[in-house]
């Protein structure tokens, strides 16, 4: 886990900012449960439970806020 | 899902800031559930629990800060 | 749902801020379920819940944050 | 609903700030359950839960990030 | 509740921050449930469940924005 | 518990910030739950529950915030 993942938070456009999210909500989880069979079988579990999934998309949305802030949100 | 979905997080009022805080809702749930026919079966699922509901509406409310933030609050 | 209920984000004064904040968090959820009839349901449902209410409550304190700083705070 | 509760956010030292937030927290409540007796009886009920109390505590410590914000965090 | 417990946001290191974010934390609790001996009997409750104990550090993780936010994150 | 352990929130990269999160997001579990023993035998029960899992992560998007806005999102 000392590889460069996460070398910068600024992206180009805000897609690209929602993709850097995914990336960022899934460290979070990995640094909780390193074990990548576990988390896979628990990734399908949360996947399909609807409190499963809405818990994962708040956590998106609160790095979704981060990632925007640090780009000033593209305002171009 | 490389398709274009979100050029820029400015809209010309509120209302259209609160339709796009939906649609960004939406995606985080389908990055983390990306079959469209089980999203739709949990989609219903939480929508007809009051707690799925509550839950549903805090992403919304995290987004929208987001979105409001970005517009600068369509000050004016 | 095309019709015009959120013209704007400034109000003259916090506790009309405030009555903001209940139409946007009630938005937040017709917008997950559009059907009046299964609302109006639930919503009594939560509301008779200790964790439901605390829940809703979450939303409207998280909506506050956004109407609060949309208006400066009201400082005057 | 209508009488004023809620005249200002700015309050004179950080300690009064958390009485407005406690306030603005009840508040959020009755909105949501207006039935006086109803409230009651679910405010025992969360505030001898675990789980309650700490919900009910995450709606407080939101609220007190509006209103830090709004008094500049009482930095004198 | 009326003697002085928060004089100020201010700190000098980000360690006595965290220190006041605990108070902070607790103090919200305490709000919502002024009995002390039924406080003591449900924080071992939640701080031996994990689902209870999680939940606690989201408060703290609130309270700890508030108080870097403070103190401009003691840049220094 | 008295010992250094946070003298600083600025870090030299964002995936430093990131690894501080992890820091700051198990200390709140420890002020919580101070007992080690009982702190690891909890912490693998949530590393093995979706929600768990989910919920965890939470807490480290919203230290995550802080961590980036002290940093001024390693804007350089």
């Amino acid at each position: 886990m000392t590889q460069s993942w996460l070398p910068s938070l600024i992206t180009a456009t805000p897609q690209e900012g929602f993709d850097l999210v995914i990336t960022l909500s899934r460290r979070g989880v990995k640094y909780t449960q390193p074990d990548s069979d576990k988390l896979m079988a628990m990734r399908s579990a949360y996947a399909e439970s609807a409190d499963g999934l809405t818990a994962a998309s708040q956590v998106i949305a609160i790095n979704f806020q981060t990632i925007s802030a640090a780009n000033n949100y593209w305002r171009g």
